[in-house]
């Protein structure tokens, strides 16, 4: 533990001024010995009263806008449209879980009556208790201390403890206020939020395995994800961890798309992978292009239409570095062509890279196969139908999977098939990004895209992960 | 691995002539390459064949009977009686999910368009993948070869492969062919049902391991459920294992439980501890009594009807020799005073036993809060309402928890309030044993009672273990 940390601002290339004083044992202690009383309290709250903390919560962030706006620019480097898309999205989802729990239909506990035995059963949900939330580095507010995992575990009755990202610290502690702010509007226990601070991974982990936790919310890396499932499972009660880990998101090019159409939809995937430095857990990383007229002239056109995005900031120069370190583990795998910006550097800028080999040689390194978190996409160009199921079907658990075609066809089918075992969501002729916060989406995947195949990150069924069931039965007098 | 096995014949004290003989490597390796094509193929069958091939079973089965009755008798030493109620139940069980399955709005996918962007999302159910379940010695048929986890993960279009108790391995391998029969009958592919035998844990631990398999049910001790927990945590690919793992299911009576129903309570209390040698995972093992009149009448009258029990052989010599094992761990506690069958012992019959201490005693000793597998139940005396609530507080989690009072009160209120943190399902004057199999009904619990508390191992809404989602996105053609 540091004595004190700073946050970094991309866009000047230079860190912020203001320190952050990690949260000290004695100050963990002092808040985690509130946690069980708030858990019981907070737990047993009318659903109703639930809808209007969130609504509170609604309410006091949306007072802060314009100073966590001035955070979460300082901090992210992400541009000033993006904060408003963010922004919306998570007054969004915070909105879908108050209606939710308006809704009188919703979790309504599952009544059955046995006359002859005199016996009724209800099977009635509960919260599963206090969840840790790790926010993400790439989603300051939707996937962060406000985010879905926090909101989601509020709507269900859990109790919550955010560690703020370090990346942006001070928007956290700023969105953090407004929801503690929230909670005293609405006379709820100090321990329902819980917000603490730390620059590097041993907060988080003692948090996992202090045993008052009973559920984990995580959005990041592959190797934290792992690690906390791991101190998780290791618990004398081992809890769920919800890891949201990474993607390589694989785009597929049938022969038959339409020749015309390649290159609205180059311009489109360009705009996917380039966005905000490409960093997204659903960028596009590898594309199955087929070799042949259509694949030359798709790949063509996405160099055409990448070769005019402007390079911008990433993160952090921990994310920057670790981009750079990736790609430079690709470009070491012999017959694999790079095209990259040639724009100048000033900063942490990331610059956008298209790698392309054949698909005989992506088969034969796996380290081909595995996300590049930056602007960063691979072309695998394939000569037949074989050749692309192989590739397809290498490839480990992924959130998203894109196919392109203009008709069924017997292949078309295939790779739904195979994909419905590699992926969380399947897209036909559209891009992965721009994940949609409602009933239909299921953002997650086999691991180790995620942690757990069966639930959802986003939209309301991501409740589904922070509550349990407890029958009750009873004999009734006779 | 031995070379070949036999069961035993716990009414006779003798060793069953059948010899069985594990499964090879090479049969396994063989049986295990069919696995995936056929999950593809069984997975993508119509919801409805789904549903036949369940009717095929129960059909295949019913014509099984008499041979199945057979095994069963000489393996378990279970009652004819008992025999037929735990048939009736594996076939309503059969019943109950191939009636989910008819039921059209059973998993319709849910469906979102949004014509702004020409968008259309689905959200589709898939099976999780290939399933292994590792039979109860307790239900050598509703928990094992056809019971509850084979019937749900082939309801949701999982492969299953049964590793057969080795205690049952006549009954399961009698069950697995009935199965198999049905498996023919409509055509599926021979992967979709997988027997195999093995008298050891290395069989188990190695298919836990292996690649292919997606998820596991298990019903048994808290070693095996946790050592296969350990195993699939270690995979490369981490999977789910729905582990159910035994519970010494507590029962309050509180002070002011009428007087007069003290004996008819009594009665179904000391039925529910002696029945089949008390082998149930609902068992009531620890009783909290209030001291003073209704308790001293209460205990008296448990333990005169517990005395008119016969003693009845128990499932095997191992757990018999467990049995003997844990009540001498309890018997090791100071201020522990035992009341035991004096009924002539000739061969593995389980010796009911009632122990009984103060509250006080009780807390002070970690031994006495464990399960005691078999015809055994600790009166727990306490003094009043804090010691009751210290005493039910300090358990680790359970199936069941039960209340026996006469009016609602603070005090039946704070401890319903403790078990919905302790307990799967509460039972409100009544016994915990009898899990009806029906919508309504929660079974599972907080760890150690089972791995995962989210999930119920009974009844139609035990298939959402065994399910994931994908999502489907299309982009409408403009």
């Amino acid at each position: 533990m540091s004595s004190g940390f700073r946050t970094f601002n991309p866009r000047q290339n230079a860190w912020n001024k203001e320190v952050y004083i990690p949260t000290t044992p004695r100050e963990l202690d002092t808040k985690f010995n509130l946690l069980s009383e708030a858990q019981s309290e907070f737990g047993r709250l009318a659903v109703t009263r639930r809808a209007d903390f969130l609504q509170a919560i609604h309410r006091s962030l949306s007072k802060g806008k314009e100073q966590i706006k001035l955070f979460y620019l300082k901090e992210s480097g992400l541009s000033s449209n993006r904060f408003e898309t963010e922004w919306q999205r998570t007054l969004d989802t915070i909105e879908i879980f108050e209606q939710q729990l308006r809704d009188e239909s919703f979790q309504k506990p599952i009544s059955q009556t046995f006359p002859a035995d005199s016996v009724s059963i209800q099977k009635v949900t509960f919260p599963i208790g206090p969840v840790l939330v790790l926010g993400s580095s790439n989603f300051p507010l939707a996937y962060s201390t406000a985010g879905g995992d926090t909101i989601s575990a509020l709507a269900a009755g859990c109790c919550v403890v955010v560690k703020a990202h370090p990346m942006h610290a001070g928007t956290s502690t700023i969105v953090a206020s407004c929801i503690i702010e929230a909670r005293k509007e609405m006379n709820l226990p100090e321990g329902t939020f819980t917000h603490v601070l730390d620059d590097g991974i041993e907060l988080a982990q003692q948090l996992c395995s202090d045993e008052r936790i009973q559920a984990v919310g995580f959005t990041g890396s592959f190797k934290g994800g792992k690690a906390l499932m791991d101190i998780a499972n290791a618990r004398k009660n081992p809890i769920p961890v919800f890891a949201e880990m990474g993607s390589a998101n694989p785009v597929i090019i049938l022969e038959d798309f339409n020749l015309e159409k390649c290159t609205s939809t180059a311009e489109k995937l360009a705009h996917s992978i380039c966005t905000d430095a490409g960093q997204f857990c659903t960028k596009p990383g590898i594309l199955f292009i087929p070799k042949g007229e259509v694949g030359n002239s798709f790949t063509e056109s996405l160099k055409s239409f990448v070769a005019k995005t402007e390079i911008v900031p990433m993160l952090h120069p921990d994310i920057h570095r670790n981009f750079e370190k990736r790609k430079s583990e690709v470009a070491a795998i012999p017959e694999v062509k790079f095209t990259s910006s040639s724009q100048e550097q000033k900063g942490i800028e990331g610059k956008w890279t298209i790698a392309e080999t054949s698909l005989n040689n992506f088969l034969q390194y796996p380290t081909l196969h595995e996300e590049v978190f930056g602007p960063f996409s691979l072309i695998v160009t394939y000569r037949d139908a074989e050749e692309l199921k192989k590739g397809i079907s290498i490839l480990s658990g992924q959130l998203t999977g894109s196919i392109f075609f203009e008709k069924q066809s017997d292949l078309m089918e295939e790779c739904m098939q195979i994909l419905t075992q590699k992926v969380g969501r399947i897209i036909l002729n559209d891009v992965p990004t721009g994940v949609r916060v409602v009933e239909a989406m299921h953002h997650g995947g086999p691991f180790p895209a995620s942690s757990d195949v069966r639930f959802t990150a986003v939209g309301p069924d991501s409740i589904f992960r922070f509550q349990k069931y407890v029958s009750i039965q009873q004999k009734n007098r006779t």
